[in-house]
C-alpha cells in the first residue's frame, strides 16, 4: 500500500481491522441502545426531520447483519428498509433518481437504503473505460439531491463498510466452512478478494466525489462484528443528535442576476408580452384542425413510444390554462396522458420535500403528463403567500433547474408555458365567470384575493423567468388575452418540439 | 336479430340508433352542465364518497370524445382519467385487481376508468373455448370488488357504449374519408363490423354476469354524438344524486356461525391453546439454526423467485411479534423482504376503502411481505375500540376472505400467525418492559388500556378465527408464553409451507 494515496486516506483505519472485546463491548452497547432509542423518539419521531442511512461497502462484510442489528436496537416500526436491486425495465425509463425519490420516507421516519443511488455511480466508475461525462453527471445529480434533502430536513448518513483483504478472505472462509452459515456467502462475495485493489480505488474515487458537509461519508471498520455494530450505532446517534442544518448560504441566484454592472433599467419578461395579438375565427378553425391533426398523428407514431413528454402550464388566474389543455388532450388517446391539477399538498405530500409529488407523476416514454400548475408554485404562490420561507423559495430556483435538467437528460421533452393576460382582461373574465352557470364554480373569493396581489405575482413570475429559463427547458410566454391565439401558439410549439425530437 | 334474446334485452334500444336534434339538445345540455357541476360540488366534493365511471363498449364509437366532453362539463380538477393498457409484466404477477386497487381515487374525487377490470373478463368470454372456471372466478372477483366499493362509499357507474352495426360502419367510413379525422379510427375499430355479432353476444353475457344493484350497467346509445353525451351526463348526474347506499343486509357471518343445532357449549379457539409448551435453550439453539439455515437456502433458490409470500402476524400485545419477525428476517436478504408495521391509517389511507393500504404492499414473486398487524385490525382493534361501525366490521370477514382468496388464487403463499399469551404473562412482560431501558418505549398507557379490554379482544379474536380460518389461508395459533417455542413453531410452519410450494 502506498502511504498517502487517496485510498489510504479513507481506508487506512478500517484496514487496520480494529476489534473490540466482548467484555468491553457489553456496557457500550447497553448505553448505545438506550441512547439510540431516546434519540429516535425525542429527536426524530416528533420532529420535521427524517433520516436516510445509505448502506454501502465491500460485498460480503456483513452489511445485512448490521442492518438487522439496527432494527433490533432501534424501534423498527419507524424504520423502513429500502432495498433496490438492478432497476426494472420500467425504472430505466426514468431519471435515475426517480426510484429513490418515490420511496423517500416521510417526516419522523428512517429509511435504510440498500442498493442506493451510489450503485450506478460505482458501476460507472468501475467500467474499464470510464466515461467522464457519465460519471460527472451522476455525481452532480447525487450532490444536488443530497443537498436538497439536507435542506428539506432529510438527514443523509452514508456508510461505507470496509476491511482489509486478508480479513475479508478469513471471514468468507469461516462462513463457508460451516454448512449453517455457508448461505451467507453470495457468489459475488467470493469475487471480492480477487478484485480488491480495484474495488478499493473505485470506492475511494466515489467517496471523494460525493463527500460533502451536508452528507458526509463515514468508513465503518467491518472485520469485527461487534465494532461494526457499535460504530454504526454511534454514527446514527451522532446524526440524530446533530442540530438541524442551518439554511445553507446558498448563493442567491436572485442576487447573482441583479447584476449592478448593467445600469440600464432592465425590462422584465412580462412587460414585453404583446397582448394585442389576435386570431380570427376562420383562421383559428383552420389552424386548430391542422395542428391537432398533426399532433394526433405524432402521438400515434411508433417513434413517439420512446418519448416521455412533460407539459407545464402556469399563468394568471383565468388565463385559460384549462381550456387550452383540453384543446390538446382532445386528440390524445386517454391511455397516454394524464392531467395533474396542482393545488395544496396533502398530508403525505407535506411530509416530504416539495418536489416529491411531481417526481411521482413523471410520464413513462410514450406518455404525456400535463401539469395544470406545477412545481413552480414554490416560487409563485408559496412565495407570494408566504407558505414557503424565503430561504426555501430562494433555493428552489436551483433545485427546479436541477430537477428539470435530470428530466431532460433522461430523454424527456419538457415544455413550459406561461399564459399571460392583462389585469383588465382578468377582471372581465372573472365577471364573465360569475355570470356563467358553468363557470361560476371557477371563481372563488380566493381568486379575488389573488388579484389584489397582482403586482407581487408579476414580480415573482418575472424572477422565475430570469432564473429558470434554461436552454433545455425554456419558458414559452404566450399572450392569452385572445384565447384563440394562445391555443394555436401552444399547439404549434408542442407539435414543432415533438417533431424535432422524432426527427432525431 | 332474434327477438327476445338476452342481447336484445340489453341492446335493442341502443341499436335503434336514436338521435337528438341540435336545437333540442342545446337547452338540455345547458341545464345538464349546471346540474352536473352543482352535484359535483354539493354531493361529491365535500362528501365521504367517490365516483368511478367505467367506460366500456364497442370499439370506435367515440368513447374518448365523450370522456373529453365530461371533463369539459364538470370540474376536471377533481376528475382523474385512469387508463389501463394491457397489464405490464410486473402487473401480471399480482392478483388482477391489484392495479385497479392501487389507483382508487380518494374521497370527493372521480375517476374515469378506461381498460377497466372488465377487459380481462371480456377477453376470457371471447376466447374460442371459454374456460368456465376462469370466467366465473373473474366475475366473482368483480362482483365482490364492486360490492365492497359501494359499501365503502365508492359509487361505480358502468357504461357500455353501443350502436348498430350499420351505424358503426357509417361512422368509421365518414371519419376515414376526412384526412383530418382519419386518425380517430384505430385499426381495431375497423375489425368491429366483421365481429359484430360475436362482440354483441360476449358483451351481453358479461353485462348479465356483473349487473348488480350496487353497480348496475347502463347501455348508452352512441350513434348520435349529442345524445351520447347527454345520456352519459344524465347517468352521472343520477348517480351523484342517488342516496348513499344503505348498509346492505349482508347476511351476518356471525349469525351463520352460531348454529343453534349444536347445543353443546362451543369451546372457542383461544381457550384451546396450551400455554404450557416449552422449549429448552439448547434444543432451541439447535432447532433455530436448523430451520433458519433451511429458510436461508429456500429463499435463495431459483424456484423461490416465482413465489410471492405474505406473512401476517397478529396476537396479544407483548406476545413477541417483533422479536419473532426478527428471527425470520435475520436470514433473509434485505432486498427481498419488507416488514410493514400497521398502525392508524394516514389521511390518504382514510380516504380509501380500508383494504387499499394492504393491496399496495403486496409482494412481487420472490419477495416476502411481513405484516406486523394487518387488515385484521378491522375486526380486532377497530371493532373493540368502535373505530369501525358494526356494519363495517361485520362485513369485513367476507371482504377479508375474498381478498385472501384473490391473493392465494394469484399464486401467493399466505400464512397467518396468532401469537397467544396468557393474561398473567402479559402483565409480567409489561412490567419487564417498563424496567428495561431498551424496551420501555414499547409500553405506553394505550397498552394498559387495551389490557383492560382483554376479554373483548379475546371475543373478537375468537370470532375472527371462526370466520376467517379458510382452507387457503388457515390461522396458525401459536402459544407464545414461551417465546422460544413460538419462534421455532412459526419458523417450522413457514419452512414447511414454502417447501410444499416449491415441490410443486
Amino acid at each position: 500500500m502506498t502511504s498517502g494515496s487517496p485510498e489510504d486516506a479513507w481506508f487506512a483505519e478500517a484496514e487496520g481491522d480494529p476489534t473490540i472485546s466482548k467484555d468491553a463491548a457489553r456496557p457500550i452497547v447497553a448505553e448505545l441502545r438506550s441512547a439510540l432509542l431516546k434519540a429516535q423518539y425525542e429527536r426524530l419521531a416528533k420532529s420535521d426531520r427524517s433520516l436516510l442511512i445509505v448502506v454501502a461497502g465491500i460485498d460480503g462484510v456483513g452489511k445485512g447483519g448490521t442492518v438487522n442489528l439496527i432494527n433490533e436496537w432501534m424501534d423498527a416500526r419507524h424504520i423502513r428498509t429500502l432495498a433496490f436491486g438492478p432497476p426494472t425495465e420500467e425504472e430505466q425509463r426514468y431519471p435515475f433518481l426517480w426510484r429513490y425519490w418515490r420511496h423517500l420516507p416521510p417526516k419522523g421516519r428512517s429509511g435504510i437504503v440498500f442498493g442506493s443511488w451510489y450503485r450506478p455511480l460505482f458501476d460507472a466508475l468501475a467500467e474499464k473505460k470510464t466515461r467522464r461525462n457519465r460519471v460527472e453527471q451522476l455525481a452532480a445529480c447525487i450532490r444536488d439531491f443530497e443537498a436538497l434533502l439536507a435542506q428539506d430536513g432529510v438527514q443523509v448518513l452514508k456508510l461505507w463498510y470496509h476491511l482489509s483483504r486478508d480479513a475479508h478472505k478469513k471471514r468468507t472462509a469461516k462462513l463457508l466452512a460451516d454448512p449453517e452459515t455457508a448461505w451467507m456467502v453470495r457468489p459475488e462475495d467470493q469475487e471480492v478478494a480477487r478484485n480488491f485493489k480495484r474495488v478499493r480505488e473505485t470506492a475511494a474515487t466515489m467517496i471523494t466525489l460525493t463527500h460533502s458537509e451536508a452528507a458526509p461519508w463515514h468508513v465503518v471498520p467491518s472485520a469485527d462484528e461487534r465494532l461494526r455494530g457499535i460504530t454504526t450505532g454511534r454514527l446514527i446517534l451522532d446524526t440524530l443528535r446533530a442540530p438541524a442544518p442551518v439554511a445553507a448560504a446558498v448563493p442567491s441566484p436572485l442576487r447573482r442576476q441583479s447584476n449592478p454592472a448593467s445600469t440600464a433599467p432592465r425590462r422584465r419578461r412580462l412587460s414585453l408580452v404583446d397582448h394585442s395579438v389576435h386570431l380570427g375565427e376562420n383562421e383559428y378553425d383552420d389552424q386548430l384542425s391542422y395542428w391537432r391533426s398533426r399532433l394526433a398523428n405524432q402521438v400515434r407514431s411508433k417513434a413517439f413510444g420512446q418519448l416521455p413528454v412533460v407539459l407545464v402550464f402556469e399563468g394568471n388566474d383565468a388565463a385559460g390554462k384549462g381550456s387550452t389543455i383540453r384543446r390538446i388532450t382532445h386528440v390524445l388517446d386517454a391511455r397516454q396522458y394524464r392531467v395533474i391539477p396542482v393545488s395544496s399538498p396533502t398530508e403525505d405530500e407535506r411530509a416530504r420535500p416539495y418536489l416529491w409529488r411531481f417526481w411521482r407523476e413523471l410520464p413513462a416514454p410514450g406518455n404525456i403528463t400535463i401539469f395544470d400548475r406545477s412545481w413552480y408554485g414554490r416560487v409563485l404562490v408559496e412565495r407570494v403567500e408566504k407558505f414557503a420561507r424565503p430561504a426555501e423559495w430562494r433555493r428552489a430556483y436551483d433545485e427546479i433547474n436541477q430537477f428539470e435538467q435530470q428530466l431532460t437528460d433522461s430523454g424527456a421533452l419538457l415544455l413550459k408555458f406561461w399564459l399571460s393576460i392583462t389585469k383588465d382582461m382578468q377582471l372581465q373574465r372573472f365577471r364573465d365567470r360569475e355570470q356563467s352557470p358553468f363557470k361560476s364554480f371557477k371563481i372563488t373569493p380566493e381568486d379575488w384575493r389573488n388579484r389584489e396581489k397582482w403586482s407581487a405575482y408579476t414580480t415573482a413570475a418575472n424572477d422565475m423567468f430570469d432564473l429558470t429559463d434554461t436552454t433545455q427547458a425554456p419558458w414559452h410566454v404566450v399572450s392569452s388575452n385572445d384565447k384563440r391565439h394562445a391555443r394555436i401558439a401552444v399547439l404549434e410549439r408542442i407539435v414543432t418540439a415533438i417533431d424535432t425530437r422524432l426527427q432525431k
